[in-house]
């Protein structure tokens, strides 16, 4: 079967093809894998002497190999002492991070004293910027934390509705942010909305922002976007403690192998130490190790990012280019056209976009569900879907994208057809 | 400096060597890491690609590796669909387990509905056979739960009390249970407590078993004990869900870098299963490969098992000769020889672990914290002394029982001129 878009592609010609497509997720492709074959392949050459002579193999150093901890601090911009090394999964961390308050509470005040666990403190809420990313959100829903959603916007959350919210009602404990290229709008926050952040008041005196950088590094044009230093923002405001950052390696090297990093204030650290100590003799090192020899440096790593960037950036302009002849005329759709990140949001007509996963279900392509992007996976407009053309080939996202489009045609067909 | 024992070496000439040795933890020698060099040298063969081609760096298979599972059910005795492939530590799944039933409740009942949060059942407890293992009790200590000590004999816990308890205290969620080669005492637990175990009544109808099988490979004697299948059993009583096993390859392969199993009734797998699907995209499935492709079967195991001990078995024969000579006539003083695992525990008279482990330290030999053993780190008779023969060299064992053994008699003689 030729993967070219047949000229002239309706929803029927389209289902005709059931071409078997996940398209749900913002997975690495295999090509982008293959770029760290060497961490792999130089695996055995890396050893397992830490640059101290640590024996990376036994048990030990329970908030990562100093090493590790180090090239975080670096590409963070974060003091190594304020950054932990973990496992493969920032993700884990995050949950860890919101069961560990639940359970322990976290540190308050200048004593580091800890709050009372969240789980006794009846109520309690995050704010939820929406669109935004669903596994933030099922950890919540999971939980138990009451989600509030905020309306987000292209340089971050409506930050008048947030600092009215977090101001006045000391039920909200946190608020998920994803500063550079936000699954899935692509939001980049704005200098003004971190500041804002980092030194907005809080009614409740145990707030935190659960700062997820998943995609610091992941740039998609030639403008190397960068957002404030919020550690350091939110420290000049007088709330060193306010922020809990995690990020991880897991879309530079090995999506499902690499390391994950929680930096926050040295007590906020001291409360992380304290919470896995019981958890953990200590993380993986050698894979550490391997990573940290591998990685190396942040000018390695933007190296490598580049090499990302030309695999990717096609497939996010193939995409836009379809939508662009497909969909430029169609009243009420809009896309973004992301600088960095895995997804794009595109925006029916409200009430169109669950029939659109169906129909595009219907024809062998699965997308992200309807919805996914919202707290409790309701859009309230039904009309955002999210759009991850990371992981097929360059001819299966173009060929997606048509079946994206005619699938979203055929519903704003059958709507007028009603409406006539 | 010799390490030979001086002759008639006394508490001063001990102190004098200042050996600065730390034998306060069971940690693998780095003559047992080497034994697992294959896995490092070894790492680029094994590749990424799985037995059916998935490949495994990329994200997924949240339940760990098919084959990953599959050894797993081969080395636990557990059919692979029951069995989870997860990251490099048995303590966190441990950890986890009690934190979700906290967080979540478990499956009760036939239809797999999850009970009340244990956190919001008010006061609740698990039973602590002791001696026992720190880091079970410190779990316990961390997240709230009540620690009720039984007394640990040499073929399992005190079963007449054990039963009494959980039958009448509907508080008793929950109790640890290491069934062979018990840390710290190498208890083995015999069949008939293995029974049970499994079939007594319980006041809680969402009692578990936390049972972690962390020696279960790990012998020191021509007699590989076996203890009862205690999932198997649980089944057959009617009590299919009162089982979570726990295991790991720390002390077999990477101390810091194997992989670890939890298994369970499939009402709990998928208890787990949903708890961690919102935690995780999966573990290291590389290092779960790389350790299927070297552990391969049990036969395997079993040959590297015995290598290890061919290492540890003469160390735990020094410090048994040390006694034997040095100990053998102090009244009141005994120890046992474990028949496998990483533990001996030393008893003198009531009153003197205390100062034995201070005046061990005094003269830089760092053993395990008296108490430690017990919940709470409170041995009610301060007679307890766990020794961990295991990292140091068989010159420093040997030298290190010694200093133990006049630091011990020093305290009796010490209370022996108080008395006269």
């Amino acid at each position: 079967m030729s993967m070219s878009p047949p000229d002239a592609l309706n929803y029927e010609r389209f289902q005709q093809l059931q071409m078997r497509l996940d398209m749900s997720r913002g997975k690495p492709a295999p090509e982008q894998l293959d770029l760290s074959r060497a961490l792999l392949d130089d695996a055995a050459a890396a050893g397992f002497r830490a640059r101290d002579g640590f024996d990376c193999r036994n048990y030990g150093l329970l908030l990562g190999l100093p090493e590790a901890r180090e090239l975080g601090g670096e590409l963070l911009g974060v003091p190594p002492a304020q950054v932990v090394a973990a496992g493969n999964s920032s993700l884990e961390l995050m949950h860890d991070a919101l069961a560990f308050a639940l359970l322990h509470g976290v540190p308050q005040g200048e004593s580091g004293e800890r709050s009372a666990p969240w789980r006794a403190q009846g109520d309690i809420a995050f704010l939820c910027p929406a669109p935004g990313y669903d596994r933030h959100f099922a950890i919540c829903e999971a939980l138990g934390v009451r989600m509030i959603a905020v309306p987000m916007r292209a340089d971050g959350p409506d930050m008048d509705v947030v600092e009215a919210l977090v101001r006045e009602d000391a039920s909200i404990k946190g608020m998920w942010c994803m500063p550079l290229y936000s699954n899935p709008t692509g939001a980049i926050y704005a200098d003004d909305v971190v500041r804002r952040l980092a030194s907005m008041p809080a009614a409740a005196p145990d707030f935190r922002l659960f700062w997820d950088d998943a995609y610091r590094f992941h740039h998609l044009t030639d403008t190397a976007h960068a957002t404030l230093d919020v550690i350091a923002a939110s420290a000049a405001a007088g709330q060193a403690d306010r922020v809990l950052m995690f990020a991880s390696l897991s879309k530079v090297t090995i999506a499902g192998g690499a390391l994950a990093w929680f930096a926050a204030s040295p007590r906020n650290v001291a409360w992380w130490q304290r919470c896995t100590s019981v958890r953990t003799i200590g993380p993986d090192k050698l894979n550490q190790l391997r990573h940290v020899r591998y990685v190396r440096d942040r000018a390695t790593l933007d190296a490598l990012m580049a090499r990302h960037r030309a695999l990717l950036a096609p497939k996010f302009a193939a995409v836009d280019e379809v939508f662009r002849r497909r969909l430029g005329q169609a009243s009420g759709v809009r896309w973004n056209e992301p600088e960095g990140g895995y997804f794009i949001s595109l925006y029916g007509p409200d009430g169109t976009a669950r029939r659109t996963v169906e129909l595009a279900g219907e024809a062998g392509l699965v997308l992200t569900p309807a919805g996914a992007a919202f707290p409790y996976g309701v859009d309230p407009l039904d009309s955002h879907l999210r759009i991850a053309p990371s992981f097929p080939s360059l001819d299966e996202v173009r060929l997606a994208a048509e079946g994206i489009a005619v699938s979203l045609l055929r519903v704003l067909e059958t709507d007028q057809a009603l409406a006539t």
